[in-house]
């Protein structure tokens, strides 16, 4: 029924431990080369996943110390579930390569196995971090390598306030469970260090296979780095390409959750119109190739506080959509809905009856269209706009509160709403990232610039824009000695004399261009040294400044001014736009142009003439796709 | 004075453990015997209970293990209030028996004391559950001899989801405690075992008494199993009668806790109009008897986030409600204001200086009429409409969230009202229960239906309305595999394609008799096999189908479209309804028939002529009572 | 700079535990001799502190059984913050007594050291409550010491209800970690127990330093009482005088948290008008000196859930409001911003760059301001009104919720409030307080008064207004006998027949003078034995009452009826009120009169034509000040 289908893609076995290995070294492989063999003779290829995933019972049984221990309760995570184990366990560390040894060695050159998948969704359920009395003794370990010396280390990390000093690198602890809020530098230390330990694993494995499967590929599926704590540009950095699950409902659902009902009836059925996009961008970012989506939601999934049914054409929407937004592959999880276990009321591509659920015509439909548009010959080009994002800038603004409605995840979200909205083509990088070839550099809130960077923005062509928040901290979290924005002062002469954080919902006024926008949230008090306010606050102090090519949005605003401020760049900088209508969506791969309405009326495309539309029509259906050829 | 206010039974020593055993193996019955002689001479009947909700603490220092351990914390509950037991302690479980055979030896055969009462509120403050080592080996064992071997166990659960299966029984965990949800087979398994071990609990206690105490009734005062987690007609069982504790204004604050200021004020000093009777009738149901009410509410409590007075007339209409409901007695809680503890806020008849509070004389009041009616000769007879409900349906909704609104208790109770409103006599049955007799059978919501209990169906004359969520699981919480609604579809020819939940403020439509009416939070996809449909939903597809006598919808609707759907449902089986005015209550017992006014207005009730009014009169009062003679 | 600023007194080294004592038994003085000298050669103050609210690691990881556990989590509260020390540890205290002794004896004597600070805002964190084991055993020794034997014990808490009755003080639990809700005498005796720990903690240590520094005060930065649940009375008993933290912005987004924005708006940049006054009042209560603001917010602050900056002028502001009140010293915290650990974004009077912040001009003003007064030459008098206030007040109504919206602190707060917006000076004292001279005294609830406290009523000359729930409880927390107001019926004679408890938007009327206010909340039913109905209920029954002199208020009510009723009073009782307009706040210090504007708007003071104006002008700018002499 898959090759039926049209399908080219079987991932299998990322949970299948306690069926390969039922018992402590006995192994049953039989029914996974059947798998294989059975897939193979339909001619599909094969995508073979590590089960490290889930630890079976007996493993766990024989090695209890494998447990993580939840940091907030102090109470050791279980069996029952998946993800039980810690990622500071040496004894977990080494029964994970020898299983993913024997599984690289057993099917490492199978032909119809094309490439691997690393665990699952690492870190999900914040497995990062464990507060175990393994991953205490391992954290130790890493301050003694990264610091050298305990006097460096209470140096760094000003342990001198409240008395936090130690006395040696074994007195260490993790900021966990203290009386009152740890150190912030201690914090990023322990995320810095459970984010190394997180890589070292998938590093090990990714090395392991290719060591039996050579000419194989090996990819991870990865999770948005707000919710797993990784700095997902490193744990891409031994893979092939990168790729990511995607679940447009059941995000929206906690996206909009504080939204009213009118708010989000709009999308609940759609997703947000930037949410696909916005993940298959960022995991584009993390590595060159193409990237996969591993997981394509097919139908309403059991997770979510509320899980409703995507709108007819979004299955096919979606799917079109990430290959426009440079995927390689679009695989659908799962194929089946299950008839038992967690996951019983997760949608596939069957129903539990083996019946077609209604995805199944959308994604026939969209096979179709890729095969018609010969998607996959099109290269995803370079964007005109980056917008620069890290790990640290999560770490940075979880650990340092300072407002309870700074979230990083969505400033960095709202950026790239608004640019999106232009029709403007975004590429994430990171601070490590080549900057050639770039118009615009966005960075919507990075505390952390050190001098490489700086190095780097001082040698590019490009304009910056920099949201508040910018050069905010030192690489251990401590406060700037010149003031914010710190380093990035070199280039743009002025600094932060006081940060204030207002509740949300009091609004205040930001002046740009004769008309008043909204400063809110996070309202920072520059002094200009050398530069030009563009826009100010109510008080007629300066908000946005913009000093030669860089400009500083000194607070965070509503989203027309990001937009109207955008808009304005990208005329300056010859960068395309494309504002097509209420919630369309215009991106580019290669020579072809694609709209996505994810509104509920039909819309006509501004579009020339002479245009050469490939698919769908001029007049473009609610949840429909047009494609153009680009002149 | 009991005497003097005329009550006739009196409920003592229900957590008197530490003053009939003050030290192990020291006993002093001599106030207990002092105290059930004086309410012997005052003419007044006694029911004894036994002590077990209240272990004293020399008893808990000499055996820690019978602590039980908070599933959602694994922290041990400790001594210092009440229920501090784990009911899988056979060191508990024989103190307990210990006791009871003590006190059953000793008064067993009083001629005084009429009957007992086991424990107190079994199971309140979710005891049920515990997440200790002797729960765990008792689940352990309770498992091997559910399962027989453990391949049927993991292939019953499905644990090779996710590699959770298990080698041997003692490897076994409890479903707590794990990274993410575990299992919901495990889950409720849990839930099936923790029921049980209650009942077993029970049932031994019951035995005991019976031995001693030959002639004299036993009951039990029931929590609703939606707070306890008991199966209650399990619970039951071995009873001569279930009895329950009723405090309208505790629950109302709790009900109404999300409701408008304008909504609440409305019933915060008198209760929901439907929220006692539910209780009655459910109590009722539990045992064919008629049931007690041990505890009513005389004032305000103690224990709601806030505790409201009763109306002036609310203590009456309880009392009378109650016996109208079936009553066999009204038991008031308690009798005198406490001085001290935990309850020292919650009223009395009297209070705390011996004066008579407010509910005095309503309660006088009450006893006149009870007597005046001969309330106790007229038999309650069987309903025309029976509501199915099940531990079971708590659990699994429990269990598995889908939708964050998916409340089983709202929804029966959403049930209930619709048919309360119009006047409808409701008898509520479970799975085990005799149908005949019944011209209407109403399950709101029954995800696992039987064989047997489809074979009941079939064999039925009564007309049928199922719920959306019917035959959703298989006995094991597996998805059935032939879709739900699962082995109904013997009955009825339909299949649920996909379910979808929605946020509860995103309401669509249900178009039924050219009316709009409301679809909300849980929505299914019907395909009819054969039958009608009757309402749609907005994009024209089957809502609400009805195959021969069973009617199935699909989804959760408004109360309105309930009211609409059961009124016509009872004049085409010709079931009788009473629709009287504004929060009105119409119910009848035996040739009885009354009529309580829940509303703060005066309202004439709109009886015959001839009406042959014997408690009150046709125009009735805010919160008064009025009783006529059936024709 | 602290020279050419202006500054006094210089508080220091209050968390330099580890810089003194490195390491077990060594020790490094040389730089605080530095710190020490430098200030003195500046011509500066020290205050001296001991720095025992945070002992080094070195300590904890040699006595690890130091550290507190938290009661409603079961867990230790680990080193990496401060205040990680239990009350009860014996080893604890004599490490604490013994850095103190150091510490005394070193510069005990020294001329620059004018005075000391004990440990520093002792308790923050609620960690005057832990669930240790020395905590459990402590509390039996205190028990065995109040109680005497056993059976008073079980007597005086009311065990027998629940058999909690314990057979021995070793089988004594403290009142955590129970399957329900402990019994609040219990609860209240481990209230009392910890806060006497507290106390027994700072009398010792306050000796210590009065030992080796004769003629040096000693004085404690005070935290709310409501914050701590410590008796601050008892705390301050050995003090020459109390000192507290004044943050009104960090607070007033506490105490606005569930206010519209409109309302907070309105208070974000200058804190609520009477919240700084409210807690200068209550610290000058606490000791007859002159109380000390130990640190005075000069910027943002950290810790809030939003951090807003201060409108300009509320620095000097704030400050002068404080010496209006009768501060002896205004401190600001912290003099430079930190560059590192968990308040790097707290702000000081300098920037982490070392250069002047917005408050230092306005501290210089203040500065002057207080200078070219003479203000400190002016003695603050006795007020006319007095409010008295008990710790027991705030733990008996944390204990015993009955409403979830009876919140002790902000009934205080809105009785206080009332009062300062009519412009009348207030005293705060306790039960023990002499009320000679005070022609009004108001108790906004006062549970447990005893017959001394009786005694001291009937011999004043005062008028008296007793809030609802006064006299409510014995000493043991039981129901009084007599029902409430208990022992205060000696004065008053009426009774609470019930309380009822509603939903705080569930508003009922309160009718007063022919006007109707609002009763909500907290409703008591009162017969009147022997007095005058002042106010009603919407159903006619009595809600206030006077007898003889004194007013008893049965219910919660709005502030408008607090400020009607107390301006009545106020009047009747030649007590001098200042209404000077919308959030104009007017307070005396000696023959100074002073208005502070807390709104935005100028406004004009009515001031006699003849007013001798020190300060300011008639015309009162907003955030400014206006001064003059009293005729």
């Amino acid at each position: 029924m898959m090759s039926e289908l049209g399908l080219t893609y079987v991932r299998i076995a990322e949970f299948a431990w306690s069926r390969i290995e039922p018992r402590d070294g006995e192994f049953q492989f039989e029914w996974l080369d059947n798998a294989v063999e059975t897939l193979a003779n339909a001619g599909l290829s094969v995508v073979m996943c590590t089960p490290t995933a889930t630890p079976p019972k007996w493993l766990v049984d024989k090695f209890p110390e494998i447990l993580p221990v939840d940091p907030d309760t102090g109470r050791t995570r279980g069996f029952g579930s998946r993800r039980h184990y810690d990622f500071s366990s040496d004894v977990y560390f080494d029964e994970a390569m020898r299983i993913t040894e024997l599984m690289a060695k057993r099917y490492g050159k199978h032909d119809a196995i094309v490439g691997w998948q690393t665990d699952n969704e690492i870190c999900c359920h914040n497995t990062n971090l464990s507060a175990s009395d393994v991953a205490r003794s391992a954290f130790q370990q890493w301050c003694s390598l990264r610091y050298a010396s305990i006097d460096a280390l209470n140096d760094a990390w000003g342990n001198v306030f409240w008395s936090m000093e130690y006395q040696n690198f074994s007195a260490i602890e993790l900021p966990v469970g203290a009386v009152t809020e740890t150190n912030p530098a201690h914090r990023l230390a322990y995320r810095r260090f459970s984010s190394e330990k997180v890589c070292h694993f998938n590093d090990s494995m990714t090395k392991l296979i290719r060591a039996y499967a050579p000419g194989k590929f090996v990819t991870h599926n990865f999770m948005p780095m707000t919710y797993t704590g990784v700095d997902n540009y490193s744990l891409a950095a031994p893979l092939d390409f990168s790729s990511h699950d995607s679940y447009p409902l059941g995000r929206v659902d906690q996206q909009l959750k504080n939204s009213s009902a009118e708010e989000l009836r709009k999308y609940m059925r759609t997703g947000h119109p930037d949410a696909s996009a916005y993940s298959h961008d960022q995991t584009r970012g993390f590595s060159k190739d193409p990237f996969w989506v591993m997981e394509q939601q097919p139908g309403p999934v059991n997770w979510a506080d509320n899980n409703a049914r995507p709108a007819p054409g979004m299955i096919r929407l979606w799917t079109l959509e990430a290959f426009a937004h440079g995927a390689g592959c679009v695989s659908y999880f799962r194929w089946r809905q299950a008839l038992f276990g967690q996951e019983q009321m997760h949608a596939g591509l069957l129903r539990q009856d083996n019946s077609k659920s209604a995805a199944w015509p959308e994604v026939e439909e969209a096979i179709a269209d890729v095969a018609k548009l010969s998607l996959l010959d099109e290269t995803k080009q370079q964007a005109d706009v980056a917008m620069i994002t890290a790990a640290e800038s999560v770490w940075v603004s979880a650990i340092e509160r300072q407002s309870e409605s700074y979230e990083f995840a969505n400033i960095e979200f709202d950026y790239y709403h608004a640019l999106r909205s232009l029709g403007v083509s975004v590429d994430f990088v990171n601070p490590d990232s080549d900057l050639s070839g770039y118009k615009l550099v966005i960075a919507p809130g990075l505390p952390i610039i050190g001098d490489a960077l700086i190095k780097k923005f001082k040698a590019s062509d490009a304009s910056f824009i920099f949201g508040p928040r910018s050069g905010a901290k030192t690489s251990e979290f401590s406060f700037p000695g010149n003031l914010p924005p710190g380093e990035l002062q070199q280039i743009a002469p002025l600094r932060v004399l006081s940060i204030e954080t207002l509740r949300p919902d009091c609004i205040e006024g930001l002046c740009w261009n004769g008309k008043r926008y909204e400063s809110l949230i996070w309202r920072e008090e520059l002094e200009v040294i050398d530069g030009d306010v563009l826009a100010q606050y109510d008080d007629g102090l300066p908000a946005v400044v913009r000093c030669g090519s860089l400009s500083y949005i000194g607070t965070l605003t509503d989203t027309l001014f990001l937009k109207d401020f955008f808009r304005m760049n990208c005329q300056e900088l010859g960068i395309e736009t494309n504002e097509f209508g209420i919630d369309l969506r215009i991106i580019r791969r290669g020579n072809l142009m694609f709209a996505f309405n994810y509104s509920e009326q039909k819309q006509d495309l501004p579009l020339d003439k002479g245009a050469q539309i490939l698919l769908g029509s001029r007049s473009i259906k609610p949840h429909d796709v047009t494609v153009w050829k680009r002149n």
